[in-house]
């Protein structure tokens, strides 16, 4: 009930500060009999961890994921699958100087008034280092996907206002921006250097795209499929919005316009435009899922900003640290984690009533 | 696990489709000893029903809420609150025609994938009149949460494009298209108008606001209150996305103008602006709470279009009866009802760590 | 969280007060697509209701179920079955006299301690009225396992000491204890009738088998199919303590009399004996399931009783009103029905792991 | 949903093998602020550990607990405590002999039903290692019930049908067997040396007694506290039954005798006697919780037993390795720990309802 735990069948209970021992991940309803690649798991950490380029924070945090049970023989058991990845490179004095004041922009104020506790180390629990345990996790669900034919891929639709003019997934992983558009990678970057010279920060739109999910995912009412992956994606600190296929745009529409009209292809049934990103009524329709996710500029900031202290007296606060300047380009595994959650959860659920 | 249910502490189970004999909802988790007012629960079905006006569907439903337990001497006991609505006006002819063809930008086609069944009158458990069951209990959420001082107002904040210039909450309920400006209502209205008489249909945007929720609610990790709050509204039917605060503008921001100071104002923390809509880092800060949803126009069009039959043909079909040619002055008090029910449940989950 | 909903995926709620308007359940997670007898549904409420002979309550509650949605054309839609079962026979005058006074042996003073709510008209949300609507369920779920090849018999093993010394499933229904013994279930008549004629009441052991359970139901950790099935059956009114095959026996016997040697009947496991009751390790091992099952003698007796009023005086009462001097006989089809609704939903859950 | 997660507010979630990495807990839902005493962890986990006495196994398992989250300066902040118990005994060729081999009395051949695969080292996750978790997490539990006056205090009540004649609880920990009474203490130990000597083992009933539980915790529906404790003991390996206060016994009882009167202590309700075992209609009524399990005898016994390989062939086994003649001095605060664990969440619960 407290929020640790995401999903029904497919279910992952995170744990874990910033600044503590370690964090992880317990990951239940993992079907047995499946090979997990622990190479894989390594792979998408890594594409979550900091200091990947001078773009990105310069923080060493090598990711090392250690799995404690549900593999034998490299195998799943059906048994639950705890990953555990120790935190390293502490350095406690970056957050001396704050350790009495709530940083704007961060849960620090809304934590200490829901818990009554300061834990001024890295924002703790409420630190974007728990995320490393939904990728971790949301690899496993992405080689579990992939044998059925499902695949997931996220990438930086724009950022501070720049837009990719061209949806090349090829050229994702080759460009620090993870844009999709190298050209545009390019101003992208000019653009978070620029920030980060001034001591300010950037956002932007991460798009995600679905491939292959079969029709019939989803629930007609509280459980639609849209619904879900909102819950799953606005749960990733620095989200503002969430949108699916024309998403805002459609307001502006005709019904006549908006709706996809159905032919056949085949057995299959396919649609003349997909506004609807994939999902017709909560549920799966065959088509791409197409969902584009608002990203805030980065809260920490070494600009000079007013604050109050933890004893209720105003301030004046400057942040220190290793901070990323834009954190689109890290933020884009996990989105894709957590929409791999979502989807094997649905499709493990949709084995119930099939 | 099947969808039908919403909430953790305070926890809703809706029931019952367009055309069968009743809708419904089981309330569980009620504080006891609170008294109901069954004439607000009225009030709120009223807020919904269609044939409100000659913009919302003609279609004659007089909701009428029986409370068949839960309820002592007027009030709550702690047990189970159940409301029935039985349906009323079955004009099933209208929907022979549609028998064996799937409705474009309607589940028909994923119901039928899903659950290999083609309920085809009204949607079935599809159908937008599943709401009226989330109203009920909304309606006693909202009473619960005006006695610790919540208050929820949502209103039409765009149609096809049109945006209201002023936010006056008084006279939402003064327009039929619960706009928060007389004058923007009013080319609304002709929008809506416009779209009817070509047989079309049109979306918009609705806003809300909660005043008066205290700091600490929500999570930090999954059960972010943005997160919750997201899967409560996009649990609704025709959302096509939701934001928060300054949402997708924000990813144009810098992390200097965004941020929000803070400041005190006696012993309470307030923020110089408020970007982040109310919630930082998943949790309720005490500022109000400010989102945005995206209604994508009524899928339900007279016009001809193309689609496919449950047999396997294509196929083109007009849709007959009496639908909404815009459902965004109906929506406003679902959306403002699952709000309700979000944050009750999260201020009873907050007892438990306090 | 509040109690009122059992089961993961196969998950009924159930709500209504003794004398209130009605009783009822909501059954989520039924599979799409099955044939739903509603007379089937009748004949196991008519074996719990009053008045079924002259040794059971004489109250006249003929529970007449009315499906509310989630069926259509006759067959399951994978939608929530809604059931209601009105409350008809309100004699509240036989509660005027206890309004005020806790009654011995019932939930009254705890009920009170936990709400601070005294629903004094037959006991309210803690009457065992409340399992009509389990019932009701478990004809579903019983009509699903069916087609399964799954069946499940309880009787009346004992009563007062006086125990069945044959086990004949065919005289069941042919006693009004339900004993498997016609011999012993005359016996059990007179001990229930010596007890009414002195205002008092007896308890016994209703016993139940599971036949054609599939090896692999249950879990190896806290889900064990006995720890399931234990709260399950303990959260039926009046029960004291459940045993699973050899049970309390088994704590003086020895690990080599005790094991259940296994051996090959063609492809299937066997064992020599059925020590484990069909379960082991938590999970369903093949063989059929036994279970036992406490029940205490009725509280409501027509004796005097020592108690205690709502405003905190000692105080004496006599419970008038048409009790039962053993529940035995009703409880049977309350077992079966719980252990139906158990097995359904371990069978479903098993779906998402094979 | 896969059964390795207990609890609604205070919830844990089990993970590991016995002979993988380690073993583990993740507990969500601890209220902030309250101090944690690591070596009353430790405490509960050696009471635990085998090769305590020369009566339990000669295994090494020293078992230390390593708090990975959760904890800040000494408190819990609010946030999920994970711990880890490294697993160091590995004597694997133990297991040799019996890889191809369902041993009688195990979950061996119901996992391979369940899961097709066949984790032979110790039982994998069926093995009683995993309750190591449980008493971590239950030790926690236990120290957050100490502040609120609440105790639970169990022990061996009898041994291969040799009972404790007093219940003297300060010689529990006196004696290897963890008997209330040193002379039958004696008795048991011999039994137990008699049945090693002879390769066989033997079982026993547990007895547990809370003292200090207030009145109103629990639930009158599926939730009643005697349900949950039920699900939560009867998930312990090696379980046959539970009964509460007067249990079996009382079916032979007359309702006149078996009624708890009540009488008014001060302001506190009372009763004359606890048959009830202090909760009436499944709520907490304030007097000590009783409550008797019974424990089969241990499996694992190094006689020749008939069995069947996973390939599908009769065969007969021995079984080596250093096992527990008798598992109940161990089982004894496993139970304690389930009785905590449901109490607190209990406890928790309450909360929301008042």
């Amino acid at each position: 009930m407290s929020g640790n735990t995401f999903g029904k069948i497919f279910k992952i209970t995170t744990f874990g500060e910033s600044h503590g021992p370690a964090i992880g991940v317990v990951i239940d309803g993992v079907p047995p009999d499946i090979k997990i690649s622990e190479s894989d798991i390594q792979h998408e950490l890594n594409r979550r961890r900091p200091g990947q380029s001078d773009i990105t924070s310069q923080r060493d945090e090598r990711d090392i994921a250690e799995i404690l049970s549900g593999v034998f023989e490299g195998k799943t058991t059906g048994c639950p699958i705890a990953i555990v990845i120790r935190n390293k490179d502490h350095n406690s004095n970056d957050y001396t100087d704050i350790k009495d004041v709530f940083r704007p922009g961060h849960a620090d104020h809304t934590f200490f008034a829901k818990y009554g506790i300061r834990d001024f180390k890295g924002g703790g629990r409420s630190s974007g280092r728990e995320t490393a345990a939904r990728v971790a996790a949301g690899a496993i669900a992405k080689q579990i996907l992939r044998d059925q034919g499902i695949s997931i891929v996220a990438y930086t639709l724009s950022i501070a206002g720049i837009r990719a003019n061209n949806i090349d997934t090829s050229v994702i992983e080759k460009n620090p921006v993870r844009a999709p558009d190298l050209e545009a990678a390019k101003l992208m970057v000019e653009k978070i250097n620029e920030a980060r010279k001034n001591n300010d920060s950037v956002g932007g739109v991460i798009e995600a795209i679905v491939h292959g999910c079969p029709p019939g995912l989803g629930d007609p009412v509280f459980d639609k499929l849209t619904a879900r992956l909102s819950y799953a994606i606005m749960s990733i600190g620095a989200t503002k919005g969430i949108e699916f296929g024309t998403g805002f745009e459609a307001t502006s529409m005709l019904g006549s316009e908006h709706n996809d009209n159905l032919y056949l292809d085949g057995d299959k049934i396919r649609s003349t435009t997909n506004h609807a990103g994939g999902i017709s009524g909560g549920i799966s329709n065959g088509a791409n899922i197409v969902l584009r996710v608002a990203i805030k500029p980065t809260s920490s900031i070494a600009q000079t900003q007013q604050s109050v202290t933890v004893s209720g007296k105003n301030t004046s606060l400057e942040i220190k640290g290793r901070h990323d300047p834009c954190i689109c380009p890290r933020v884009v595994c996990v989105i894709e984690a957590m929409i791999a959650i979502t989807l094997l959860d649905s499709l493990l659920l949709q084995k119930t009533i099939s």
